[in-house]
């Protein structure tokens, strides 16, 4: 199954390329486990979720690190008819038939309990998207169930749940959304905002 | 039916903040047709595509105008099972049964073709997503036809499509994209981002 993500790396600063810069180096130990590729808009990353996230934060943190303002913006998306299969991408998230909701929340919540501690707060906003099913919604409750449970948990918005944690336990929370959410040969989405030293945070 | 969107105004420059008020002013028309609610990740707008997209453009487009590099993320929704229905959000664009596929893309067509000229060039990349039913490529695929067809059209990217053009043209075709595929009562969203003055621009 294809899995990836178009994202970019925000920070409000003169020397954003900078930041930038410095930041991408968080990517040098997940290169040869994904495939990058950066135009003016976006950074393709193609990969399994357990590769994929794990980059994301590491890219993110250093961001936050700086102290600036930055956000990362992603469109992450599994499983589309409209990509080829590819071998880079092979996960063990998708593995066996789809397991009952409540066993797939446990699942989910005990990996998000072992989740690296990063130092890092952040704040993220995410949107899951289930297609190609009448039943879209049941799983998308179900997911916002888990999130509700994470520990990460903000509050509900029109459109969105806000999320606020460490950057470990905030990526382990959205991969297990990602991932466990949706049929497993399912074509799933996720909207995602994540947010760091913002100066209207409350 | 509910329709909005969360948004974010991203300007990469250390007065991050002065050009995020001094953009906000162009909504002012706009707010007696909108909800508008603000926190640290997103502003909220409740209110019809028709409405919601010219607020959307103009608001970037007057932070585009400074020359500042800056990007607009939003998350795109309507018809969402979960959000309340709001008389707000009554609009012309959802009236009638689902004409079909050929008619909607010429109408859409025909809605760019007669947008406002701003003379503020932007790039932007939407992710269109159908949800509630089983064919949702065909509806994903007519969208993207209706794309490569509107002027606009720059690349196809994984998960993604790239546009080009002057800020009326853009939003126009962002607004018949949101509009005029998925069905008219149908839980439909858009993933997008828009970008200005960006350093790596080709």
């Amino acid at each position: 199954m294809f899995s990836g993500a178009q994202i970019s790396l925000y920070p409000m600063t003169d020397d954003f390329v900078g930041v930038i810069t410095s930041a991408l180096r968080a990517l040098t130990p997940y290169r040869d486990r994904l495939r990058v590729e950066t135009d003016d808009v976006s950074t393709l990353l193609v990969g399994p979720p357990e590769v994929m996230f794990p980059a994301m934060r590491d890219l993110f943190s250093a961001a936050a690190r700086t102290g600036v303002h930055c956000t990362l913006s992603a469109a992450i998306s599994r499983g589309c008819p409209g990509e080829p299969d590819d071998a880079i991408c092979a996960s063990s998230h998708f593995e066996g038939p789809m397991a009952p909701l409540a066993q797939r929340q446990a699942a989910a919540l005990s990996a998000v309990a072992n989740a690296p501690k990063l130092d890092v707060p952040l704040v993220a906003q995410l949107s899951l998207y289930v297609m190609g099913q009448g039943n879209h919604m049941d799983e998308i409750y179900g997911c916002v169930e888990f999130l509700k449970q994470s520990g990460t948990f903000e509050t509900s918005k029109h459109f969105a749940t806000k999320l606020r944690g460490d950057s470990g336990a905030l990526f382990a929370t959205l991969e297990q959304a990602f991932c466990s959410f949706g049929p497993p040969e399912g074509h799933v989405t996720i909207d995602l905002t994540v947010s760091a030293n913002s100066p209207s945070a409350s």
